[in-house]
């Protein structure tokens, strides 16, 4: 199937290394480790130390999905000390644990699994005291898999109302003000719960610009939404008529002031409380920088916080690429250009793909040619949409080959179905569950 | 009205010096200068000489909207050795001319002016015999000023296919060869009606990635799409019957060998024709680079390339600003990040506004907060869009200012509306017609 030439086999390969260097620095027990070591008695969390002589017990507590390996490696770092812990994570994405009860849940569709494990971290983190250290790990997926509606909702209610919201075009920023003023936990509530125990969050990022309050709806961080700010949300987008009468009469409450806010930055819970990101898109992005280095590229790290629509952002790569090899700017070849975060799709049809296979798609067309241009994006949780790839490689010769096989590629692009065109292609990036995720990582080869 | 602080009062100072400067370098006059001057009895005009003396008589054409300076300029360094010539431009983008015959005409809706004075030229080259030199000034909007169908069509024809041709999504290479084929002079046919005279083409780039074949439709530049190319295209998007079926018949028998075809590489009108191109966006784009490098700015030209969907491509631009600001990547604060090229906009309101005033919107939105940065994007035509403004600045307090007068960004953008929203904030860039045209420049300024 090779019918690509021995530079762009080369270059294929130095962007799977490039791609499997940046995932290495994101794996989760790694980025624990990385951040947190005991010595003596002497606990060190990034920044802070804790005396761990001072604390009755250390509970663990947490929810996404790569929260098993995170969770293990703080058991290798803590072992008895830690008292107990319950983390909710994805079915089957778990790790062998000794002390932590480990709870499989509903990821995207939260369910009962996943409500039952709220539940009982919150009877946990209520009942630790304020001699009590309570270690929280957050990563990507914690939202859905923590589905505790507050008094008066039921799960129902607040799944038809993320369903309206995502379906009018409201933001994630907008969706997630709803979803932590429906929420015990979520909104900096997790954090209230557990005051006055001392909290630390250790947080794996999986939103564009690594903010707080949106990884995982922020259960353990200041909110700075507002049920007032909630009902101009459904303002905005006249969906008051359309949510659950259950959840606007909730919300009209909590604007009257009538059911408690979540807490904001002068809450007393946050004085003990310490958040930190372990691991983030840029993270990833440097590691792959270094390695492109180690590789003779000169290396460009774009951006971390890369969104918009697919095809658009594509177009946007594929017209550095092009200048790259008229002109040598931004950089001249061999070049590398990387970037990060992550990009939407608007569907107009029915095929089967996902951001970065549609990107590769995209970015087929724009730099097919005669000078080398190899183009690999690949989502880091290895999991592209609803597909078994994590991505796909595009090259200038892409189109070529394509059109041998008698696939065009508008067709396919026009059906969102760049998974079958690469498939066909033997161009897929198969990395199987990475247990991690940092968003997306692009990257752009140029010789 | 300057609730913004003086620092972004200077770096919106420096924003626009850097735009006039890019401006500066792609003035047609200019441009034409700095590729072509005499020496005694020699021209030489990029790379070759042309012995005057050896030429009976010197023939200037042209048509696009920059070409009255443009032919201003070769009047004013060849003088009484102009035989005669004509040019056509847009109404109004005139210039004083001596030995010129200048035509005024429709654009973008060409119209019967455009018509007849393209019938003039194509007179004007087929009477130039071989010992006579005919200059072609080329610049944006030369196509639509030079509407001379093929025989058996009519300009309404023409008409009505690209109108199907756009509404149906059809890209500008399409739509280029479709127009080509229905020319008497576009995709090559004008040189191949200058032979046996020898030919010299000056060009002003408005297409991205200056393709010389896609510029005002390549009249003096091999053509490499085929009536069969053509078929195809209009079987692509389905349209066979929703043109005028003057064309498709006319297209069909093209394709069947009844009509001569396009001249491609292999004709000999190539070899006494000598394409030049005197301006691009990259040209005006290195010029800024300069100018933002003296203010003291680290400075990154993206691409001169960039397309899409205006609002996607200004989020890539945004998230550029702020990893800048987070992690100094790029380029460390004060950085300079150049780019060029014609991004598109899919209308959604029925507000007022351009390419460059939406970019600055949808950009403000995502530079919004308290580090300083300052975008200002502007079509290099000073005509953005249907508006009187060439585009419009953008910077971190833009929302904030926007809030206190009670303007919705959102709900601008929605509409489309960029034009009201940066005139009620004095945010819109008035430079005037430029008499020039390289697509659009973008400058976003981080300190």
């Amino acid at each position: 199937m090779n019918h690509y030439s021995n530079i762009i086999a080369e270059m294929r390969n130095d962007a799977a290394d490039i791609l499997y260097k940046a995932l290495e620095a994101v794996e989760p027990g790694a980025a624990v480790k990385r951040y947190c070591r005991v010595d003596g008695d002497n606990l060190f969390i990034g920044e802070r130390i804790y005396d761990l002589v001072k604390y009755k017990n250390l509970f663990l507590i947490g929810a996404g999905k790569a929260t098993a390996p995170m969770a293990a490696a703080i058991e290798d770092i803590l072992g008895k000390r830690v008292t107990s812990g319950i983390i909710i994570v994805k079915y089957g994405h778990v790790a062998d644990l000794d002390r932590i009860n480990l709870i499989e849940a509903g990821h995207p569709v939260p369910d009962e699994n996943g409500q039952h494990g709220t539940e009982a971290i919150l009877k946990l983190v209520r009942d630790a005291g304020k001699d009590d250290l309570v270690i929280c790990l957050i990563s990507g997926g914690g939202s859905a898999l923590t589905p505790l509606p507050f008094h008066g909702l039921t799960l129902k209610d607040k799944q038809e109302t993320i369903k309206v919201l995502l379906s009018c075009g409201a933001t994630i920023h907008e969706i997630n003000a709803i979803r932590k003023h429906t929420s015990m936990i979520k909104g900096g509530r997790l954090a209230r719960a557990a005051y006055p125990a001392t909290l630390v969050s250790l947080i794996l990022s999986d939103v564009v610009g690594d903010d707080l309050d949106v990884i995982a709806s922020g259960p353990t961080v200041p909110d700075s939404s507002t049920f007032s700010s909630c009902m101009k949300i459904l303002q905005r987008y006249n969906i008051l008529k359309k949510i659950p009468e259950t959840v606007l009469n909730h919300i009209e409450a909590g604007a009257s002031g009538k059911v408690p806010e979540t807490p904001n930055t002068d809450d007393s819970a946050f004085d003990k409380t310490y958040n930190l990101i372990i691991g983030s898109n840029i993270e990833s992005l440097m590691a792959a920088k270094q390695k492109a280095e180690s590789l003779g590229y000169k290396v460009l790290v774009l951006s971390s916080m890369i969104e918009g629509e697919t095809r658009d952002v594509a177009h946007v790569h594929g017209a550095i690429a092009r200048e790259i090899i008229k002109t040598g700017n931004p950089l001249h070849p061999p070049a590398c250009i990387l970037s990060g975060g992550e990009t939407t799709v608007t569907l107009t049809g029915k095929g089967l793909g996902g951001r970065n296979q549609e990107f590769a798609l995209a970015s087929a067309i724009d730099i097919a040619g005669k000078n080398e241009v190899v183009i690999l994006s690949g989502g880091t949780d290895g999991n592209d949409g609803p597909t078994d790839a994590a991505g796909a490689f595009a090259d200038n010769f892409t189109l070529k080959r394509a059109g041998e096989m008698g696939l065009d590629p508008y067709y396919f692009l026009l059906n969102n179905d760049s998974y079958h065109f690469f498939q066909k292609l033997g161009d897929l990036l198969m990395t199987g569950a990475t247990n991690t995720n940092v968003m997306d990582l692009r990257i752009v080869l140029v010789k």
